[in-house]
């Protein structure tokens, strides 16, 4: 079996924690003895880049990721170049071309693994994200700018179609586990959006009568997430409450080191991509101090999705032992992938 | 001197927690021997008059509230209700018919109250929340609704009035204060909302050079509020950021039931507006069981904003000592509000 995969580091310690996650990745294909050739293509995208030709990712790019079966993604954002051009011409470009429907973020407290928390009991849930619409569409503009008469708009754009992709598969999710489904937005005040998703959530529901649903503002989710996280199995949002409540759901299971994700095109029409939930961090790159550990569970996700579930279960139980045994002794970004790496066999 | 308050119970735990907040302001200016009189209006909003009425608030009230000095409400919303209906027809019709340019949400853990964090360190911050706009205006709307095609819009909108009212009231909090204001958004994203912000912050800091400022995207604040807290002294963000942020910021400083809030009229063109940032709690309402101190803390809020420095602080003060000693014995609501009161002196 070859599987194809693009590979893109992007920015900062992108940079550092892609080769983690990879050597780790053939590390557990080669001890798995399955016959799994990887062929990997380098895509150079980033500030960088951006700097020496004004390119983020072009179209020719986007439409070349279409043949791989998946895209192993590092982070991009740099200070150096005006916020938004980055984020929103490499990795947004790729979540909504691709269709990208759901952004999947586990969260899972591991054993050894402080959290900020003082009693933060057993955390074990499982984020979808909407991918591809809500507030990340760009849409909207600003008139008589840099005025006193200036007004901006920034048009959130929800679909049927996009939210039930997302729904359905929070839905699907939530009965191959503990049958429970909290969905979250702020309908009473978004009453627009918040009010198709809660059809959605009702009429899709139908189909899954063992799932339970419960619904929760995102204001009041945050205070579960610090005081009763526990609470959750399969929470299901928009894409910007996603963002960030994903983010505090990192941090409470002991920050955004560990945290991987996938962007998931569920109905199999282009390549899915696998990243850290993390940003490209430029405050601490390029000095071999960034935890690889999210690009590794991120490898083990793409792993999953490609069919190898031995492979995946392999890096998740080499990174669960390294984790128990973390006695704070502080090792670079490389030393960390080659532990994880030795636990394998 | 005389003050006029309108008075607002509204639903649920709103009944039970504000006749506190009264009860110890007034004992709080009684015992000042300040000759201030308060002059008390109820207006009688929520659930049970929109079933009898279709009411929520008439124009004609929201008129004759500008004839008061302040309002003190409690809470609206009520499942009997659909979603929005009560939130967007009591609250928000007076925070935006009344200006309340500013939604003010102090956070300080008190000594004695157990946060949820192992080591929440010193919090002591304020978040300036605008409170007219962004993506609370209702803006937006629906098309083939309830079908596969359907698109629901939610419009944020942004105005550099708007903006540079709630950020121009952060600055000076922050020169009054540490001189540390942090501005949050996501302008990676939501570039048109989040320039104007950015653009607006650079603008009104050279008004306050000694205020340093930075920025975080909202995801990276939630991490920051509970992994380190201790490094906000002023935030001021949009609305939907902020409602998020407060509650969050509340559940690290021992639970809403302390929270307290004033929306503020900052042209003083209107009253502006105190409550506790929680809800009404219909699961626990009727039940003599809800914290008032959010409510009290309101009242101190309040008496600060009329003038009353003496006031407000004897209220705090009085808060504060309660804190110091609650012990976990289950007291009513009624009870605590008497136990505050009687600290008073
Ligand atoms: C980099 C940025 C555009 C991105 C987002 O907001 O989705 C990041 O925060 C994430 O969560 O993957
Ligand atoms: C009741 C609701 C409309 C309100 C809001 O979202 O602003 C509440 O959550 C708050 O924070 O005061």
């Amino acid at each position: 079996m070859k599987f194809s995969i693009a590979v893109m580091p992007g920015d900062g310690i992108g940079n550092e924690v892609v080769p983690e996650g990879l050597k780790v990745l053939k590390r557990a294909i080669e001890v798995s003895g399955e016959p799994v050739e990887l062929e990997l293509t380098d895509y150079k995208v980033g500030a960088q880049r951006y700097h020496e030709t004004g390119e983020t990712l072009t179209d020719e790019e986007l439409e070349s990721l279409r043949k791989h079966d998946a895209i192993f993604f590092g982070a991009c954002g740099d200070p150096s170049v005006p916020s938004g051009v980055l984020e929103r011409g490499v990795i947004l470009k790729m979540r909504f071309g691709l269709g990208h429907a759901v952004n999947l973020r586990p969260s899972k407290l591991f054993a050894g693994v402080t959290s900020p928390l003082a009693e933060p009991g057993k955390i074990d849930f499982v984020v979808v994200r909407e991918g591809t619409e809500g507030s990340y569409t760009g849409s909207g503009g600003s008139v008589r700018t840099d005025t006193p008469q200036e007004v901006a708009t920034e048009v959130s754009v929800n679909t049927w179609y996009g939210v039930e992709r997302a729904v359905r598969d929070a839905f699907a999710r939530a009965q191959a586990r503990n049958k429970k489904l909290t969905y979250v937005h702020k309908h009473n005040v978004m009453v627009h959006a918040g009010h198709l998703w809660r059809r959605v959530v009702e009429k899709v529901g139908q189909e899954f009568p063992e799932v339970a649903v419960n619904y929760e503002h995102t204001d009041a989710c945050t205070i579960y997430m610090v005081t009763n996280p526990e609470r959750y199995d399969v929470i299901v949002t928009d894409n910007l409450f996603g963002d960030i409540l994903t983010d505090l759901a990192a941090a409470v299971t002991g920050g955004i080191g560990l945290a991987a994700s996938g962007n998931l095109n569920v109905e199999g029409t282009a390549p899915s991509l696998f990243e850290p939930i993390h940003g490209s961090a430029p405050d601490i790159a390029g000095q071999q101090i960034a935890d690889p550990t999210a690009s590794i569970l991120s490898g083990a996700l793409m792993a999953s999705h490609l069919g190898l579930e031995t492979v995946a279960k392999a890096i998740e139980t080499a990174v669960e032992a390294d984790l128990a045994e973390r006695d704070g002794t502080k090792r670079s970004t490389a030393e960390v992938g080659d532990a994880i790496a030795a636990r394998l066999g």
